[in-house]
């Protein structure tokens, strides 16, 4: 027992690390150089990822752009913002936004008979900084992206699209992958996605971003 | 579009657990009652928990009777923390703490050549209150926790052992599934878990100690 509490943090990522990149190789060995995938694999021990897990073109560079001028990191839930690495976001100097329990968003969806998490993306529209969403809960934030990008009111440099759920989560994502919303985004097609995995994909772009 | 992104939070709950319920009356309809398995599975949109969540006897009201008496919801992240639901906890006057980030935690890890994690579990030993953990990430807390009921020094009154991952993450869990602790536990058999998981746990128990 000792043996196994005594380990390392990073010999323990390591090893993670090699036994997810020999895993994948069996399912599909053009995966292995992709450090986005495998953090979301290490986070969630969830190979559907290998197939579900949806880049379009440039979506990791544009996002490793934005990191690196430093970029405002928007999420649907705190605890995306509390999964963040903070020690990588301040190297990078950008920031980390929540507005889901701001008093103006709670008294919006109020008013507009609607969830905080769409209300929450409208006010999205105020950030000058390169802009990256990531959404990990809620499919309406999703929508609510979709559409503000369709009407010329937002531009983000990267949308992580990862809600979870039973409930619009599948169309939500589906909007960005058959109506090209005309950003780069990364999208979890399905039910599956969550906040460790919107924080994972963020994570791991601010790593590479580090590196370069 | 309007129709996906104008939904209630409560219609969209109420859906999803509509659709969970039936989804898993497939698998097995003796699991349709177990709020926290649906919990977890509407967080996670995977039906592997269905299997892989395994209750010890009294875990669940072992579980309300703590947080029907003030408890200490003592977590391995601040994921957790951040995801346990802040007004039912306010409602049962109970605490949610995570001591990943004290420092004392942190010079002890150093000291020792340890997790952080399982440095932060060691603190544990101080609380007085009737204690909850949840570890939904280091499979090394969890190991200490076990040494330490093992030990003795600490009688918590459930552990919630959901890590996640490739290293030794089934070990830790294996420990309290094949050597009885002698505590209330709900543990995620094989690599899945996460701090999502483990705040849905928290947060069903705290649902039905509610209603009680």
């Amino acid at each position: 027992m000792k043996e196994l509490s005594y380990f390392k943090p990073k010999e323990i990522e390591n090893r993670s690390f090699e036994i997810i990149t020999q895993e994948l190789g069996r399912i599909n060995p053009n995966l292995c150089d992709n450090a986005v995938l495998k953090r979301v694999i290490h986070t969630t021990a969830d190979f559907d990822y290998a197939d579900n897990l949806i880049f379009s073109d440039n979506a990791i560079e544009s996002g490793i752009k934005a990191l690196k001028g430093k970029a405002v990191i928007l999420s649907d839930t705190n605890m995306t913002k509390a999964g963040i690495n903070k020690t990588a976001l301040n190297k990078l100097r950008c920031n980390a936004e929540c507005f889901m329990s701001d008093a103006d968003v709670a008294s919006r969806a109020e008013a507009e008979g609607c969830t905080r998490a769409k209300a929450s993306m409208d006010k999205a529209v105020s950030i000058k900084s390169p802009l990256i969403i990531t959404i990990g809960n809620a499919p309406t934030a999703l929508i609510r992206v979709f559409e503000l990008i369709k009407e010329g009111r937002l531009a983000p440099c990267l949308v992580v699209g990862v809600p979870v759920g039973f409930v619009n989560v599948v169309e939500s994502k589906e909007l960005f992958l058959n109506e090209n919303p005309g950003v780069p985004y990364i999208i979890a097609r399905g039910r599956k996605g969550g906040s460790t995995v919107s924080a994972a994909i963020i994570n791991a772009l601010m790593y590479e971003a580090l590196k370069i």
